[in-house]
């Protein structure tokens, strides 16, 4: 979303079947809040599919990787690495040193603010191995309460971009939604302004 | 989370099968983010007994419902109505909007706060009755790109409560998690201070 860092959301594990929409969600809530690439397991391809199908309809940029060595990748990544999981420290504790950390802070006096630096979101799937914990300068916990891991990602990054990446404007789209109080317009990217075409992107669900 | 009003999120359909862990997710994401209570639609008892077993075991209050009048539910709910929509309304622009609707906004004159009104939350599933997007006080999008009603219903709930969510406390639990930056410390709920005892809450996954 910034030229500045680029914020990596990894989905840690992944059962076909059984996990097909979970991860499936975990990838198009990583591009729609702000990251600007997704790393799923390489048993995972049909989840990648489907947000790249909606990268290439909606727009990004937004990448999508399939990869088998997501431990060493976390183990060798050159940035902050954030884990979501519920035995983690409280999100309202530490997002202030998380945005300090990749230099995503206030500076209190202009040119103090910290160097950009990559960001890693660990999201976890089936069970997370130790060594992530201790490779993590942040194990962090949206509540430390049982939910879902595509909430707890999706209130990370609202809250690490403190609500910019709603107004994030995408490149490349096909089509775009028209907010509005009551409807359903869609429209050609390109266009600025259209009544209801009544047509209806057969969006993930 | 607050004895003025009560926020209810409505699950609108659901699949069974195919649907169960998004519909339990939904009812995760409700419980651990303020809501009150939890409608499902009656086929989604599976998701109903999930919710419940993790509200006996890390607390409440909170209420799960199962029902097979939804629609008119929605049409004679007796208090403000939000139907999240990737059509909708931009959140960052009609979030003051619902919080002065259902009296959660800062009065500028002591006094002057609107009164607390209940607030039924929709969630799509399946196909949403266009009759939905008539009723709803308001139709509200959190982004207008496809992603996830879980990712959807969290983000309108951290900023509907302001992050006051993230701080409730919970009655009746039997354990609780201790928040830390390394470690997976579960205790009995009453406990102040423990070791980790090792244990390992089976939470949804």
């Amino acid at each position: 979303m910034n030229d500045a860092r680029e914020v990596v959301v990894l989905r840690y594990g992944h059962r076909p079947g059984r996990d097909d929409r979970m991860t499936t969600h975990v990838g198009l809530t990583a591009r729609a809040l702000g990251a600007d690439r997704v790393i799923l397991p390489d048993n995972a391809g049909q989840s990648a599919e489907t947000v790249r199908d909606i990268t290439d309809r909606f727009g990004g940029p937004f990448a999508v990787e399939l990869r088998d060595d997501q431990k060493a990748f976390v183990g060798n990544f050159e940035g902050v690495v954030v884990h979501l999981t519920m035995y983690g420290e409280r999100v309202q504790d530490v997002e202030e040193d998380v945005r300090e950390a990749v230099g995503l802070d206030e500076p209190e006096v202009v040119g103090e603010a910290s160097p950009p630096r990559d960001l890693l979101v660990v999201v976890g799937g089936e069970k997370v191995p130790w060594a992530l914990y201790e490779r993590a300068d942040f194990n962090v916990g949206v509540t430390n309460q049982p939910h879902s891991e595509v909430a707890g990602l999706s209130v990370f990054l609202d809250r690490l971009f403190e609500g910019a990446e709603l107004d994030r404007e995408w490149a490349d789209a096909d089509r775009r939604v028209v907010p509005e109080a009551i409807g359903k317009t869609v429209v050609d990217a390109g266009e600025e302004v259209a009544d209801d075409d009544g047509s209806d992107p057969a969006g993930p669900s």
